[in-house]
C-alpha cells in the first residue's frame, strides 16, 4: 500500500511538472513576441501559442487530473503526501474547480474573444472612441458577470473576481481600507501640491542616450544583487518580468531618452519582481508554488525596491554620483536634494502609468470601484466613459480629456483581467507594512542603503517572503511576517512622513 | 460521404499542425538556448525541452495518427484528398514508420543516453581524450545499428541512415560521386598548394571591431534580399539559421575580431539558409512539407549563397567598396584581387569547420567512408582513433596532432546524428549543378552579381526551389530544375575552372 501510495504521488507531481513545462515554452514564446520576435511572424507565432494554451487548460480539467485529485485527496492518502504535494494539491484542485464550470464551448469561445479584443482595444484606443471598443468589452463583461455564477462566491459577486488574483481577498476588507486611503491621502495630495516650495523638474527631461540608459539598468540590478547567470535584461515596450524557469527570470525595461526616469525605477521594479522569482526556494521548482503568493504580494517586492529602496533618499546618497557619470552635462548643479525632490514631484494625471505614488492609489481606487459597481449590475458598459470622468473629478480634481486617457488607457479589460487592479494598491500596502516589520528587525536599514549594502535587506525578504513562493496564502505571509492582517496605517504614515519633508509642510 | 471525407482530411490537417506548433515552441527554445539564455536556467530548459520533444514524439505514433493514417491510405480515401494533404500524408508515415518499430523502452534510453552524451564529448575534446567519449559513443552506435534491424533497408545497411536526411540517397551513388570527387580534387589540391603564386593572406587577421562586423552582416543580408520583417540577426558560437515558423526566421553568425571572414561567411551561407525557409509556398504552413527537401537540398541553398555569389568575383567588385568603409586601415592597399585571391587561399586542415572548400569535400568522404564502416561492421569504435588519422594522411597529407584535432572534432556524433555528413558534400554537388541550370536561364548571371542585382537570382531560387518546400524529393527536384540526377561534373569543373585562374596554374 505504501509503494503503491508513493507511485501515485510521484506520478502526480509528475503529471504537474508536465503542464510546468508547457508554461515554460509559453513563457518564452510571450518574452519573445515582446522583446524583439520578427513583426510579421506574430500571427503565427499566435497560433502556436493558442494551441499550447489550450493544452496546458485541457490537462488542468482533464480526467486524469480530476482523478488525480480525487483519489490524493482521501484522507487516508492526503494524510501521508509530502508537505509540498498538499500545496501542489491544494493549488491543482482550486485552478481545477476555477476551470471546470466553465462549459468548454463557453471557454473556446471566450479565449476567440480575447484572442480579437487586443487590437480592437487598440484601435478604439488609437482613435480615442470608446464606442469601438464597447461591444466588444460588453461581451467580456457578460462572461465574465457569467464565470461568478459557475465559480460561486461568498458576499459580495465581486470577490469571485478578487478571489482569483488574491486569494482570501474580499469586498469588505477592501472597502473599509481603500477608504481610509481615500480619505487620508485626498487631502495630503492638496496640501501638497499647493505647497509653496515645489521642486524644480526640468533637468530630468535632458537628453539620456538609450545606450547610457541601458548601462545604467545593468549597474541598478547588479547594485540590487540581481542574479546575471540566471536572468538577462532586454529592451520591451511596456516593462515587465518573468519567470521562464526558476533559473532564467528575465527583466524588461524600457528607455525615453527624453526622461530617463522611466528605465531607471521600471529596471528597479521589475528587478524587484525577478529577485522574487530567482529566490523562491528550489524544492518548489516543477510544482505550481514555485510562483509569487499573490498578484499583490508580487507587486509588494517590485514596489518595496522601486519605492521603499529606490527612492529612499540614501539609495541615491550612494549612487547618485555614479549616475551623474553617465551624463555630466545633465545633472551638473543638480544636487543630491534636488534630485531627490525630483523624483518625488507629485501631479494629478488623467494616466495611471504616469502617476506618481500618492495619486496612483486613487486611480486604483475608482477602477476597483467600477469593477465592483459593474459585477453586481449597479453599472452597465454603456456609461463606463461617464462613471470614469465623475470619479476623475470627484478624487483627483481632473477631467480626462478624451477616451484614450480616460477608460481606455488600460491594457487589463482587454485581457479579460477582471479584478487585477487591487493588487496594485495592495502591493503599496504590503510593502509599507513589510518595511516596518524588516525596519524591526534590521534597524540599521537605513544606513545599509546609505551605504549600498543592500544584501542584509535582499536576504531579509528571501527569508521571510521569496523562499515560500506560493505555499502559504497573502494572509498567512502577512501574519507570519508582520503579525497582523493587512493595515493600511503604515503606507499612510510612510507617505506623511515622507512628503511632509519633502514639501517641507 | 463526401462531407464525412472532408471532415476526416480537415482532423488529420489539424492534428498535424498542432505538432507543428509543439515543434515551433521547441524551435524557439533552441534559439534562445543557442543566443543567450541564462547559462544557470539551462539545466531546467533542458527538461522542459525534453518533455515538448517526448510529446511530439508520442504525438507522431500515436493511435491517433495511426489510424489517421490507416484511413486516409485507403484507395477510395486517398484519391480525393488535395495535393498538399496526400504529401503531408507520405510525409507523417515516412515518420511514423521510422518511429514506430523501435520500442518505446528503448527509445527513451536512447534519449538519455543523447541528454548526456553532448556534455561527455565536450569533456573528452576538452581533454584531448577519445577514452573518455569512447564508451558513450559505442553506445550511441549499438543503438543506431539496432534501428537499422529496425527500420529494414534495401542493399547496404547504411542506407537506412543516409535515407533519413537525404531520401533515396544510397551507398551505391555516393561511393561511385565521391570515387569521382576523390579522384579529381586530391591532383588538384596538389596542384594549387604547390602553385608558385600563393595569394598574400596576413591583412586577413587584422582586428576587426564585433560591432562594425554586425553592421557589416545586416548589410550582406539585406543585400540578398533577406527579409527583416520576418527575420532577426543574432550572435552565437557555432552560426546556424532557423525558421520558428515560415515568417519567422532567424539568422546568427559568430564575430571572431581577428578574422572577419567568419561573420562575412557565416553570415551568407545562413543567409542563404534562410532565404529558402523564408520563400516556401505560404500554403504549406503548418504543415511538415514547409521546409527544405531534405539536408542535402538545405545545404546546397546555403553554400550556392556563400560560394558561387558570395565568393564570385563581380560579388566583391561590387561589395568591395562596401566592407573597405567599414575598415579603412585593415585593406589599406588591398586590391580587389588581392582580396579575392585571398578568400580562396587553399590548405589542408586537421579541421573541417576551418577547411577551404576543396579540402572540405575529403573531410566529409573520409567521414562518409568511416560511418559506412561502422554500420556494416567492418569497423569498431575502438578502432576509430586509428582509421581517422590514416584517412587524413592518406587524403590530406596531414597527421591530426591529437584527437581533439581528429576523430573528436565534431559534434554530430555525439548528437545520434549519423549519415548526416553526406549532406554537406552533396550540398556543393546540388548548388552547382544548380547554378548550370541557373545560368542556362539567365545568361547575364555574372552581370548580375557584378551589378549588386540578386533579386533575378534569388527569384529564380525561389521558383524552382524553395517554393516547393519538401513536395518533392530531392531527386524529383534535381530532375525537375536540372534535367538529370546527381552529376559531379558541375562542382568539378567549377573548381577546375575557378582555382586555374586564381592560381594561375
Amino acid at each position: 500500500m505504501e509503494q503503491m501510495l508513493s507511485s501515485l504521488e510521484r506520478d502526480f507531481l509528475q503529471f504537474v511538472r508536465k503542464t510546468m513545462h508547457m508554461n515554460e515554452a509559453l513563457n518564452l514564446m510571450l518574452w519573445d513576441l515582446k522583446t524583439g520576435a520578427p513583426k510579421l511572424g506574430v500571427e503565427l507565432r499566435a497560433e502556436a501559442f493558442g494551441t499550447l494554451s489550450a493544452e496546458v487548460h485541457a490537462m488542468s480539467t482533464s480526467v486524469q487530473m480530476k482523478s488525480y485529485i480525487d483519489r490524493l485527496s482521501e484522507i487516508a492518502v492526503y494524510d501521508t503526501l509530502s508537505a509540498i504535494t498538499k500545496k501542489t494539491l491544494d493549488e491543482v484542485k482550486r485552478k481545477y474547480e476555477q476551470n471546470i464550470h466553465i462549459p468548454v464551448g463557453e471557454y473556446k469561445e471566450y479565449m476567440v474573444l480575447l484572442a480579437n479584443a487586443g487590437s480592437v482595444w487598440e484601435a478604439a484606443r488609437e482613435k480615442s472612441d470608446f464606442a469601438m471598443f464597447r461591444p466588444c468589452l460588453e461581451q467580456i463583461v457578460a462572461f465574465n458577470r457569467r464565470f461568478v455564477d459557475y465559480w460561486g462566491y461568498e458576499g459580495n459577486r465581486y470577490n469571485a473576481h478578487l478571489d482569483v488574483h488574491e486569494p482570501g481577498m474580499t469586498v469588505a476588507i477592501l472597502d473599509d481600507v481603500f477608504t481610509k486611503v481615500k480619505e487620508h491621502i485626498m487631502p495630503l495630495v492638496k496640501r501638497v501640491t499647493e505647497a509653496n516650495d515645489q521642486p524644480r523638474t526640468s533637468f530630468l527631461f535632458h537628453y539620456f542616450p538609450k545606450d547610457k540608459q541601458r548601462e545604467v539598468s545593468l549597474y541598478l540590478l547588479k547594485a540590487m544583487g540581481y542574479d546575471f547567470a540566471r536572468g538577462r535584461l532586454d529592451e520591451t515596450v511596456h516593462p515587465f518580468a518573468l519567470s521562464i524557469n526558476r533559473n532564467d527570470v528575465r527583466v524588461t525595461t524600457a528607455y525615453y531618452e527624453h526622461d530617463f526616469r522611466k528605465s531607471v525605477f521600471s529596471t528597479i521594479h521589475e528587478g524587484g519582481h525577478a529577485l522574487y522569482e530567482q529566490n523562491i526556494a528550489e524544492e518548489l521548482i516543477g510544482t505550481p508554488l514555485c510562483t509569487a503568493a499573490s498578484g499583490g504580494i508580487d507587486e509588494s517586492q517590485s514596489l518595496f525596491w522601486e519605492k521603499m529602496v529606490g527612492q529612499h533618499k540614501g539609495f541615491w546618497k550612494y549612487h547618485y554620483p555614479a549616475l551623474k557619470e553617465w551624463n555630466r552635462e545633465q545633472f551638473d548643479g543638480v544636487e543630491l536634494e534636488d534630485f531627490y525632490r525630483a523624483i518625488h514631484f507629485v501631479e494629478p494625471s488623467c494616466i495611471r502609468l504616469r502617476s506618481d505614488e500618492m495619486t496612483y492609489q486613487l486611480h486604483i481606487i475608482i477602477r476597483y470601484e467600477i469593477e465592483k459597481a459593474l459585477f453586481n449590475h449597479e453599472l452597465e458598459v454603456k456609461d463606463l466613459p461617464e462613471w470614469w470622468n465623475e470619479k476623475m473629478d470627484a478624487y483627483l480634481g481632473i477631467a480626462p480629456p478624451d477616451d484614450a486617457h480616460g477608460v481606455l488607457q488600460d491594457v487589463h479589460w482587454s485581457l479579460g483581467l477582471i479584478g487585477y487592479f487591487p493588487s496594485y494598491a495592495l502591493g503599496y500596502l504590503y510593502a509599507a507594512q513589510f518595511r516596518n516589520a524588516m525596519i524591526n528587525d534590521l534597524p540599521d536599514f537605513d544606513a545599509f542603503v546609505e551605504s549600498g549594502n543592500v544584501a542584509p535587506i535582499r536576504a531579509w525578504l528571501t527569508d521571510n517572503i521569496h523562499l515560500h513562493g506560493r505555499r502559504k496564502t497573502p494572509n498567512e505571509l502577512l501574519r507570519d511576517v508582520t503579525g497582523e492582517g493587512l493595515n493600511p496605517d503604515y503606507l499612510l504614515r510612510y507617505f506623511e512622513q515622507k512628503y511632509a519633508e519633502i514639501y517641507r509642510l
